[in-house]
């Protein structure tokens, strides 16, 4: 494929998934945004600040290099942008990254607490509590605030795998989640407010409940990810 | 444009505005009401008492003075019309007023307990808690009991700006929200509703959770109001 | 209106108000029934037992005397007709009555509380909390059941009238709503459904909040019931 | 019937009811599986391994004997067969099983509590609580995972006649329920999750309810099942 249509491509990719969002009940109003990586090309293509999804055309994507120059697109892209950039410079081998202010997710991430592994619904897709950052300083909110998000969010990564843990909360923030793709971070941003939902009415049932055992969370992660999963048709 | 002109579009805007509502899903029946201000001829339009939102047609949306004078319509205005004039009265930058008994917004109001600004969707649109009035005494519900509502709320607010906190509980009661015109009204109050949905979940996650610091809650609100917002096309 | 065609009107009015109760969100499954009575003529038309709504048509509603004497249909009525018959003994001015499981009134009854009137909503329609019933003894659950369950809801009503109170909750069961009329009845299911959900997030906001005072509630439901109402067109 | 017909039935039967979970809101993505069983041949056909319901054609559905040898089909079945075959070699009575994700009943699988019956509508269809199973232990989890699944879930009903409740929940993970056939199986998985939603607010409105008396519990499952039912046309 040609860069011109890499280009198309991504951008037809990323459209998709900003349409997918309300589709799956992830937001309200503007609230959200996807954006896509061509790991070839070194472009990331993302939506554009403050435009309905219904109103949405493919020139509306807005695709930029990894340093914020723009390749393409005439509208300002989302205000998220420097976020979505430092965790695709951090962390190469994403291919898409969605954030939403999704309700049960942004309760958490607003609660200030990491959702526990409660269950095998969320070990099919976290290999782990979903990790919830420590709130933003004054300096840092003041300064350059959203590419800061990302670089909080990276530092809560300490460690650990993203790509094994497809999410994260921002304290006294909302959700962003991840994928190899625009569609799959979609999906993934979909599983996490799920996942939200049920460890919300877990510990209202049992509030001492504690997360399940390694060994449960490495047999659904596994089966679902790795050389020997055994969940699909492939 | 002239002033037939002029009611003929406040009208228009009013009843796509009512339409609105059960769109978001914010009413049940007939229980919620927008009106719109035209300030250049001090004239309010508002919604007729009791009429299902699909039968209502431009002809029912009843035009009044600001001292409830009939301009045009023929149907009983919204028994909360006195609530709607004396906003517009007090606060004449508004140019649209939503009530309703939406569900969260409205057991924060049964609860009588501001809404505390827990995250930056909160931020985003309310430079602080949604305030919740005092309840009203038995001379005021016995009285001229809409009218008193409208400066209950105003009394609430005494010391701030409207426009930063585009609503307000009445306490035993339910939320009314406001803006710069009709549909702005109804998106704070979609806004309102969401917000009081998180803040339930976030205060049953975490019952101590105050609020965000105060440079995260100017940080979002000014990215999106005032001069140096950055959050849009424009 | 002849008897035949009062007939025929009768069972127009109570098969759309039965297929309002799936359009309203009220049931699962065939969990809910909607009757009508014809004072008149002293007869009530009520659904047939476990028909799914969607399969109903006029002619399956079946036409009982208050006594339980069929006048026409073919199907079984609904289990719980004994119920319905007895209130409509007991309460003539009743036009319609509705059984429903929705789920946030049914919790009310399965915790066995009370709806306390915690806000001007709960006013519009009922004049002071919708009550629950005491459980049934099992003399009662093994003799007359359905019968005894409506006795016991005009037990629970001695003193009260319940024109002014269309609701009540049977503990450990459900709720039962009615009206004027069979739409009337849904109408008021619908509200005692939507009240019982708020009501539930209300105190799970302010646990130790009482009902509102006697004058709000007694200025919201006599502005919406009786000789001086003035909300509406008429 | 002769054989061929009886497979295409039974085939066409778990499509259907695989087709219904997402009608009822039971599953996210691919989170639910049904299979039936024809007792007959001895053969269970069941959903594929993680293919989306909306591409979901007849000849995607495996058939396989109850040892899981393949009668018909060429994709993988889903990855809870051996689950789904134990149930069907332990209670051969059963005609069809469910395995979902559904929200509710998730939670309270998470949760490590069975449903109490806190009500009729429980009691209508689940002739006792709705059992929890223990954790697997490590062995379990890296040994034969799915089927001792199977086995966990038989051993929890010791005593219990599957038919008198027709669904279970596996701690840390899921329901499953089951019926005589599958479109009866995805009914009682609806209940379930009904069932498990209203006793979550039960208990938030009452923490220390119990469940009802033992005459209520009879008189309405046997209402409802066995030889002295009066519900319905039959």
């Amino acid at each position: 494929m040609n860069d011109r249509d890499a280009i198309h491509a991504l951008r037809q990719a990323v459209l998709q998934a900003n349409l997918d969002l309300p589709r799956h009940g992830l937001v309200t109003f503007t609230w959200g945004n996807v954006s896509g990586f061509d790991a070839r090309m070194g472009v990331v293509a993302i939506k554009p600040s403050g435009v309905p999804y219904d109103a949405l055309t493919l020139d509306d994507i807005v695709v930029l290099t990894l340093q914020g120059e723009r390749v393409a697109g005439t509208l300002n892209p989302s205000s998220d942008t420097p976020t979505h950039l430092w965790l695709y410079r951090s962390w190469p081998q994403l291919g898409g990254i969605v954030h939403t202010h999704s309700t049960y997710a942004t309760a958490w991430a607003q609660a200030g607490r990491p959702i526990p592994a409660l269950g095998t619904t969320h070990a099919d897709y976290f290999h782990g509590p979903v990790p919830c950052s420590r709130p933003l300083t004054r300096t840092e909110v003041e300064g350059d605030y959203e590419l800061t998000t990302g670089q909080v969010i990276v530092q809560t990564f300490a460690g650990l795998d993203p790509m094994a843990c497809p999410g994260a909360l921002v304290a006294e923030h909302a959700p962003f989640a991840w994928g190899g793709s625009p569609r799959q971070a979609v999906h993934n941003a979909v599983v996490l407010e799920e996942v939200a939902r049920m460890a919300l009415y877990t510990l209202a049932l049992n509030p001492a409940r504690g997360p399940i055992a390694d060994h449960l969370l490495d047999k659904h992660f596994l089966r679902k990810h790795g050389k020997n999963a055994y969940y699909g048709q492939t």
